[in-house]
């Protein structure tokens, strides 16, 4: 296949461009033969490319964009008021296939908004879902979506991300007939709402996912499903909440540490195994998510993430790019519309 | 005030009626100025009363009851196939004002179901709520809610959800102006769906509630509220997520300690900090829930609580009687309805 290109939203995220020039920096040695274009401003990106010594590559083009979408932006502001912003041109040259994908750390919402605006999404598909893999105790994976696109979804819509997820972990997770769960607040057929339910029966009788049923939240790393599927807005609480338990677990040991010597002296010996808990700890913030239903690759990657989290999420993209995700969701989205009809 | 008297549902839960006799052995102790009330099957109970040594106090009473609600009985069914159940006797002792407060570990879908049926809401109150208390990096506690008890709540019931926390708040943990929160998606006033939307904007009005906006997850354990709002599939979700985490945590530990022996040597140093530390982590094990809105106190333990957990649930009962937490939220709801009108 001819060389992959990736565009990459270099003034997005909380920590500004020098986490993505860094992480370029890597990924650029590490993948030999992706090219790839930094959209952002020239007066600054450029500096930054120079002492990482990128400048001279053949591999990376920068793509002047003066305006920035800022973490506080809302959506539909960004959309209308910013046509011009690193993020909006990184999705318009994936749209224009000038770019194999994008991969942007910036604002969550703006580029939802933008991604859905830019590149549409795939014929049948209802809505895109923000996807991410969370750990399981095996050591291995499973994708939850949907993460926070979608604060109210419709069975059809749940029914359809059981399908797209499991198309993405037949193909990046390399499974064979991936279990497919719905994440409801009790594992009986009579428990949750009306949405679940309606969505477990189109699960329940389609061919074409491998479905297992309701799963609760204790069992989200349990190994128990490799999609979990539930609408937006239970899934960006479900691991938000993690996240904010992960927290005061960490506030904890830090406590613990300043008041004994015994703990100080532990963490010392075991440093590295924390800080590898910590990062299992907070599994989106380590993982890119990806948006997907759309007509291109398009991987979100935490706003606070530092140039590991970054290099991940382009390796994310990489990934999907050379599957062909969005393809392979759409073949597979066809032929399920076509049995319903 | 006259003798407090609690009744015990002491047939339910994962571990039997064993763990609820070791914790009346415990609260008789304690709490010396309270009648018990122990309900349940006489052939299953005396035996463990006798060798507890607590057969001849004049404090204890056994009740008997034939039936046994168990943890796989549908809600529906245990309230019409068992009216003689220890769980349903307790709950009908607390309606004819023979106990002042319920105590069960058993199903809590069918001990809601029983409870809303045996005592009814509080006039005014649209649906009782599961509350439980959080944790918190300060040291301190927040009430969450609901957790359970009503999969869909509309913004009329999330409205009387914090009216009712707010209440709680006041009295159980003590403080003036208790902050009230909405769990949501994001903490801007866009963020969410049409219920909480419209929730916060009854909150925002109310004068009797100090609503601060809306949260997200990663604040639940973060000090910032004091009653934290949701309905109950996100609650359940949010809760037994970090009940998974937790899980997890604990998985990689033990994982860990079998490979290191530096491991080892800190377990057994650490061995009481690292108990407390997962205490914290499962707080509903830890701490009952309340059913809030009845017209009588409801205390749900943990099904797979031990005896120190059951205990708990009893001291809040006990505090929850003592206050006449079900007239104070009564007062309130009817002063904010009189308001409304």
């Amino acid at each position: 296949m001819a060389t992959l290109r990736l565009a990459l939203d270099a003034m997005g995220g909380d920590n500004g461009p020098s986490v993505v020039i860094e992480a370029l920096q890597r990924a650029h040695r590490q993948f030999a033969d992706v090219q790839f274009i930094v959209v952002g401003q020239d007066a600054v990106l450029q500096p930054l490319l120079t002492s990482a010594g990128l400048d001279n590559s053949p591999r990376i083009t920068l793509h002047h964009a003066e305006q920035v979408v800022e973490m506080t932006d809302k959506p539909g502001y960004s959309l209308r008021a910013k046509p011009q912003s690193s993020m909006r041109i990184a999705l318009d040259l994936v749209a224009d296939k000038q770019a194999d994908a994008c991969i942007s750390a910036g604002n969550t919402g703006a580029l939802m908004t933008n991604a859905y605006f830019a590149l549409k999404t795939l014929p049948g598909v209802l809505r895109p879902a923000l996807m991410s893999a969370i750990p399981n105790r095996q050591g291995g994976h499973a994708f939850l979506l949907d993460l926070g696109a979608n604060p109210v979804c419709d069975s059809d819509t749940l029914f359809q991300f059981g399908v797209m997820g499991s198309v993405a972990a037949q193909h990046v997770l390399k499974l064979e007939q991936p279990r497919v769960a719905l994440l409801n607040m009790g594992s009986e057929d009579i428990k949750g709402n009306d949405v679940v339910k309606a969505a477990a029966q189109l699960l329940q009788q389609s061919p074409h996912v491998n479905y297992i049923g309701f799963i609760e939240g204790d069992d989200l790393f349990a190994d128990r499903a490799d999609v979990i599927v539930c609408d937006g807005f239970v899934g960006n609480i479900a691991l938000k909440s993690c996240e904010g338990l992960a927290e005061l677990l960490m506030h904890n040991m830090r406590q613990s540490i300043s008041s004994h010597w015994t703990s100080r002296l532990f963490v010392k010996l075991f440093q590295r195994q924390l800080q590898k808990s910590w990062d299992w700890l907070k599994p989106d913030h380590y993982n890119g998510a990806s948006l997907i239903g759309l007509r291109g690759v398009v991987i979100k990657s935490h706003g606070d993430a530092n140039s590991d989290a970054f290099f991940s999420a382009i390796g994310q993209a990489i990934t999907a790019a050379t599957q062909g995700l969005p393809n392979l969701i759409k073949d597979k989205v066809e032929t399920v519309l076509l049995e319903q009809q």
